[in-house]
């Protein structure tokens, strides 16, 4: 059944090339029906991207003056509102950048990459992963405020365990049921996973860095001295807080990637696809079921509007969505109240030179805290320039929540005092600040939907079906949590089962193979 | 003392910018001796660069009609010539590289990066870590010809060991110093490192990866079974050739770079820079120490020339050296003649499809094999573009030295024969290839120089000074070796030397920091 429509009509022509690998494979088309979506981020921007291929009429509306959502990328002139305090405004140099939100893409997220190919986004390594970055425990223990390298701890706790784990085999302990030879095997891996010496000890190895570095001529270079195991555990290197079981994590294994010149890039290349159908500065104050269609209230600058559709398709954040008027049934409702979203900022600081490039020879990576700090993120663009933005401190939970209570200038004061413990080069090269609290972020309320397993299992569901003429998409109603791909996901979702429902076919929403 | 010579002394007068971090900081003046430099690869363009800086007169002679030695990319027209073979020429399509030498910058090899900030060579993330590459055991035990991520095994073997030490453990088999709490410590730790469940088992978990990849809606995804460790270790994969110990060594931890273009771009800035130095296709027969001074015998395409210098830089790679007539020491033709070099080899095939990103998700890295290829490293460049170049073998020893003895079209067989084992994908997307067999090639005969203990003991230290007026510079005589931070480092050091010489001054040269 092809009914007409521009899009799928002209492919199945032979008119256009070859759809690429992740495009959608629907067919038939929307004939014009009206889709109001609610909200201008990715979810939203790829909803209308997709129906506008098929067919259908759309109208974004989106509240802010800029379209993306968290999808954004602070620079000179951004601008930012936040609950119970001034706009305030990035004052960046030119060609700086650090991204408000999402910030990695894993190199699994086949959507997102997707988007990026066929929209001409070009990508670049973001280094999750980095040896030489910090980890640095304030006020504890025998290691406390020393900048110990990612490589120490790592290879440190690697010969630790593995000289345990061979003492153990040796002595006949271990319970298990491999044979003599494997159990042999087991061992020789060790001593290599490990760097342990020939007695199956750790005594450090270059693995975990030099004291002195290895060079020309009489320069073999010094192996630099480990870390006691008891030392690790007291500074708690080894606390969840820490030890960085986040880069084993699926979502943060390398290869991961960032658009180039600031993840927003994705967003805008969306927005100018869509652009005809995109209201901005367009704030929702109702969403009413109808009996046929959907009727939408908003506000802009010129006064309250309505807006009619067919279908509506609602990509708010929950916290958001809960103070805008609708007559949606008790049990979505309900979902939207009760769903929790994660608290959480970062800060942008702008410095005069890349010390930590320079001076410390970090490029690129993540420097763990047990402060408040929790992280601060080196650039993944730009080496070897001149400038750079780090961001100062990227917490969540209770950490994030002191932090967002702070105004703009003690957050600032706080990043600076905690970040030169780590980089004492902050007195000399701070220019400049940003920051983002996102629980108290006008038009977001919150970083990312957190379910628990509770509310995974009772609030969830409502929410995957529409509520008569509204669905609802974004990252929130995915396993993606957080992730860009989730909004692309859950829109590609919803726009099957519109598609479906407008074309009375049965489609297939093709799922991405791992 | 400063005596004339420009750069010192406009330096001195203020008329030049301020030095860079890992500037030399040499004063004093060259006064035009004249320095003929053998060999016009890393070291022997940085030893010109430098020495011109000083105000000496400099000499390059290179046999080869390009410079840069082993830094070198492969692009179309690029030509080679091994022993007993025709000179070949590259025929890849224009954009497209691979680096047939140097593929890699640590990010603490502070002079090759301090090299790319002042000549203005753009580097990028070189992605040496990619947890999404496959391990591949042809043809043995039960995971035989599978293709297991790199994330699977890791995991795995994280999971596995970790529940081994924590049952020792709980057993009380474990003999350590540790204090009760402390041991605690360490099981939480074991218990968050390996992915343990509630019972400290290890069954698998979302980090080696999903067989259903979670999504929108109804999709929280499928984990992975773990492969048993009987299975990993009956195929092999903890043998040496394999277990990716290689990414924790000191120089293969990320953050790791490549210059942008392709690695010869840091060659060929250093070659602008001493353009007039430079003689290209200019072969060393002789070199003789005078009473005073140096003569070198070269011949070009016009015939037989002599050069007379007041001192000399041989960077020539051993193998080479051994066969120029000399009257060198004993102990110095002695080390020239023993200093072992490695045998590798590389082979570029191009692609009409990056199959590797569009199905295997691959972005960069490198899949290890158990057979003659070794590695396949996958181009950490062009990211999500149409074709691409991949390393389709990079072997050593004596894999390597039964690869050099194939002719050009048996290497490619070969490389096709077991590369589409792993990706069928060869043969419908492969177009052409281009190899590389450094021991056999002209003017090389060897990958990096390989010390055993002994050699580094007694020969070594005959070639750290000089044989009357002639220095030995390059990698081989470091303790960076098959490292272009070698030749840096190296050539630093003997142009340190003999500007302190020359000026009679006591210059310190200045050591790396760690």
């Amino acid at each position: 059944m092809l009914a007409g429509g521009t899009y799928p009509a002209m492919m199945a022509l032979g008119l256009l090339k070859p759809a690429p690998a992740h495009a959608f494979n629907l067919t038939g088309s929307g004939n014009g029906k009206h889709i109001i979506i609610l909200g201008g981020g990715l979810a939203g921007l790829s909803s209308a991207y997709e129906l506008n291929k098929l067919g259908y009429k759309t109208t974004i509306l989106e509240a802010r003056e800029r379209a993306g959502g968290r999808c954004w990328s602070v620079r000179n002139g951004s601008t930012n509102t936040e609950t119970g305090m001034p706009t305030t405004t990035a004052k960046f140099d030119e060609g700086l950048y650090f991204n408000a939100g999402p910030s990695r893409i894993p190199h699994h997220h086949e959507l997102t990459l997707h988007y990026c190919k066929e929209l001409g986004v070009p990508i670049q390594v973001y280094n999750n992963v980095n040896e030489g970055s910090y980890y640095f425990a304030e006020g504890k223990g025998p290691l406390s405020n020393k900048k110990i390298r990612a490589r120490e701890v790592h290879n440190d706790m690697r010969g630790y365990m593995a000289e345990l784990l061979s003492k153990s085999i040796d002595h006949g302990a271990l319970d298990s049921s491999l044979s003599k030879e494997d159990t042999q095997k087991v061992l020789e891996y060790l001593a290599a996973e490990g760097g342990l010496d020939i007695d199956k000890l750790y005594k450090a190895s270059a693995r975990r860095g030099y004291s002195e570095s290895p060079g020309a001529g009489n320069k073999p270079g010094k192996i630099s001295e480990a870390n006691k195991l008891a030392d690790i555990i007291q500074s708690g290197l080894l606390d969840p807080d820490f030890y960085n079981v986040a880069e084993y994590t699926y979502e943060l294994q390398m290869t991961m990637f960032q658009a180039v010149g600031g993840m927003d890039m994705i967003a805008k290349a969306l927005q100018k696809q869509v652009a005809p159908s995109l209201k901005l500065g367009a704030e929702v104050t109702n969403i009413t079921n109808l009996a046929e269609g959907v009727k939408v209230t908003y506000k802009d600058a010129t006064g309250e509007h309505v807006l009619q559709g067919d279908l509506c398709i609602c990509t708010l954040p929950l916290p958001v969505l809960s103070n805008i008027n609708n007559n949606f049934s008790g049990d979505v409702s309900r979902a939207i109240d009760y769903i929790g979203y994660i608290q959480t900022g970062k800060i942008g600081l702008q410095f005069k030179r890349r010390f930590w490039e320079e001076d410390d020879h970090i490029y690129g990576g993540i420097t763990h805290t047990n402060n408040e700090l929790t992280q601060i993120f080196y650039p993944s663009y730009d080496y070897l320039s001149k400038k750079g933005i780090l961001i100062g401190y990227y917490n969540f939970n209770e950490k994030a929540q002191r932090t967002g209570e702070l105004n703009y200038a003690e957050r600032e004061k706080l990043a600076l005092e905690k970040g030169r413990l780590i980089h004492p080069q902050y007195d000399k090269d701070f220019e400049r600040s940003f920051s983002v609290s996102w629980h108290k972020t006008k038009y977001n309320l919150g970083g990312w939907a957190l379910y628990s397993s509770e509310t995974r299992k009772t609030q969830y569901p409502a929410l995957l079906k529409p509520d008569k003429h509204v669905y609802f998409a974004g990252e929130h109603l995915t396993y993606l949590n957080a992730w860009m791909a989730g909004a692309f996901e859950s829109a590609r979702s919803v726009v099957a089962q519109i598609h479906a429902r407008v074309t009375e076919q049965r489609v297939s929403y093709p799922a991405t193979k791992q």
